[in-house]
């Protein structure tokens, strides 16, 4: 198994010959040019993602990460710290968002253990991946070492390598209580900017848990100081482990050619970190959907990412994910299965 | 079979308490409060729309509406006229755009000759309801007389009535080369405003032939003086019969409680003509996407509609309307089948 520096090393950008021999398909069938907008983006992406100009998607997996973070001992959360392990369950159970959306779109559900402060019996769809039992509180240190960190990570890439067969398509998704906080943080780390422009309400707080919770990120940023040159140092910092793992997959994901989806802000965090390490991967991810997280869009621009849907999520889990599979799936069947011109016998556009 | 005037006054605004009553089944389901965003709001609306605390789909279609334009003559698209016909084949045949996203959707397609000018034989797939062999030039004259035009109209309702059961969800679709040109039209008629400021490029036309449709469109509108206090007066002097017949089927779907998912450009335009004629009949739209062509914001803020995505799509057929219909029925599924916090043992979240 090659770990994650090898893995970073390995991954090319993506070959825009594929770009434009996937718009020449587009461009002979029964549509006027360029008629399905944003569709046929993905459609290209997705073959020079693939490197093959006969696209399929024969799987779909959503990996759901979970993780708990000590810095819910701060009460920046509208729930209780043990909804993270009682989430996990209801995902074991096939109750929760994500079970239902991905059932709708056809897809399997893997739900990682990489940092629950609870240790669960084996269980089908369950992978058992703990690095930590929860991190530590990040307003008075890091959350990780920077050896558990890459743990994560290279448990993410391991999934890759093991989910990875031709015609996959991955998904992303989490779960964990307080973990918008980290997340905000880890962006906050990057931009430089404001915390409170790159904070949200998360689950639903109140205007002052609100500002308390921008005060714990700022106390985090401080005690730490986690340096933006070295993306290992800010999630070590004032990440947490799921959002590490997240990272790993999508690293892993890019290096072995497999399109990934990113669901909304605490998965984006991990894309972040993931492009920080290597901006090319960017090519390998899409954004599904924009979220009401209002660091999203500052995470968005640094990556030069554009959301697939706008539908005020903020759920996770991997609930807009499984939605955007759902049109990327629309895209590839769009370039396979329309007749062309010639089949149809419809005249073509003027010149 | 009640005709347009019955139907109209039969219809009657949604009944808010449903709203309320299928709010309270998402507030018990495990996630945060509102978490799911615009996909609770589609799952209350499709509740409040059918009056059933147990929403299904049981069946989708989409209704493909074809007819031929006077105004092509104008040479205002890039497309020869003749296409209007060659894509009804390839609509039968199963090749186009909307066929393949209808397949996605699980949805069937039903293709409407309202106003081809072409004969067609008898066809699995197609619907003979032909009112006009094409509509006259515009720049000239009205398009169709009155009479034709509530033709057109009662065609739609008789189509809900006939395929409207209890579980039916509508999506709507066109195909008529030109027919950008009489939807701006139909939307400066209404809003008074300036022709160029809802007029966009259609199939995909350069900036020469841009000019001469504008030009084409405000000639249009001084040949004929539609009068916008009476809408079937727009319609029929500056529309087309598949304009009418999609206002007309979502007329027969408002009364018949029958959720109807409105696709582009063209679509809504009929969907404005339906909301002019009774503005209560908006309760049962969901406006699938926002088009590439201007005049479509204008037609949103008139209605009062927020469109589900924006892919920058401007096929039409029913394209949008059936990616639409995947993500209502992700809501659907939604609030039937999350675990609620009571049956998974979650927590629920702090007052």
């Amino acid at each position: 198994m090659p770990g994650l520096v090898e893995t970073l090393k390995s991954i090319t950008p993506i070959d825009p010959s594929y770009l434009d021999k996937a718009q020449a398909r587009l461009d002979i069938l029964t549509k006027p040019k360029d008629s399905l907008g944003r569709l046929e983006e993905f459609a290209r992406r997705y073959v020079a993602i693939t490197e093959t100009t006969r696209p399929e998607i024969k799987r779909k997996i959503i990996f759901t990460f979970a993780g708990d973070h000590g810095v819910a001992d701060e009460g920046v959360s509208a729930f209780p710290k043990e909804v993270t392990r009682q989430m996990v369950f209801n995902f074991l159970n096939g109750g929760a968002g994500i079970n239902v959306l991905a059932r709708h779109a056809g897809a399997e559900v893997v739900v990682v253990d990489i940092g629950v402060d609870y240790d669960f019996e084996d269980a089908k769809g369950l992978k058992k991946k703990k690095v930590v039992h929860g991190t530590r509180n990040i307003r008075k240190g890091p959350a990780m070492t920077r050896e558990e960190t890459i743990k994560c990570i290279e448990e993410g890439i391991m999934l890759a390598e093991e989910y990875g067969a031709k015609g996959t398509i991955f998904g992303t998704g989490e779960m964990g209580i307080a973990n918008t906080t980290p997340s905000s943080a880890i962006i906050a780390a990057f931009s430089g900017g404001s915390v409170e422009e790159v904070t949200g309400r998360g689950t639903g707080i109140d205007d002052n848990i609100f500002k308390h919770k921008v005060r714990v990120i700022e106390d985090a940023l401080r005690a730490n100081s986690p340096d933006p040159s070295d993306p290992l140092d800010v999630v070590a910092k004032v990440g947490g482990a799921e959002i590490a793992g997240i990272a790993g997959l999508i690293i892993g994901a890019a290096a072995r050619r497999i399109p990934v989806v990113v669901d909304g802000f605490i998965s984006t965090a991990g894309a972040l970190i993931a492009c920080e390490l290597k901006p090319v991967i960017r090519d390998y991810i899409f954004a599904s959907h924009n979220s009401v997280e209002r660091g999203h869009r500052v995470m968005f621009e640094r990556m030069r990412l554009k959301p697939i849907v706008d539908l005020d999520l903020r759920l996770g889990e991997g609930t807009g994910a499984a939605l955007a599979i759902t049109l990327i799936e629309a895209s590839v069947k769009i370039y396979n299965e329309m007749a062309t011109f010639g089949d149809a016998g419809v005249s073509e556009q003027n010149a």
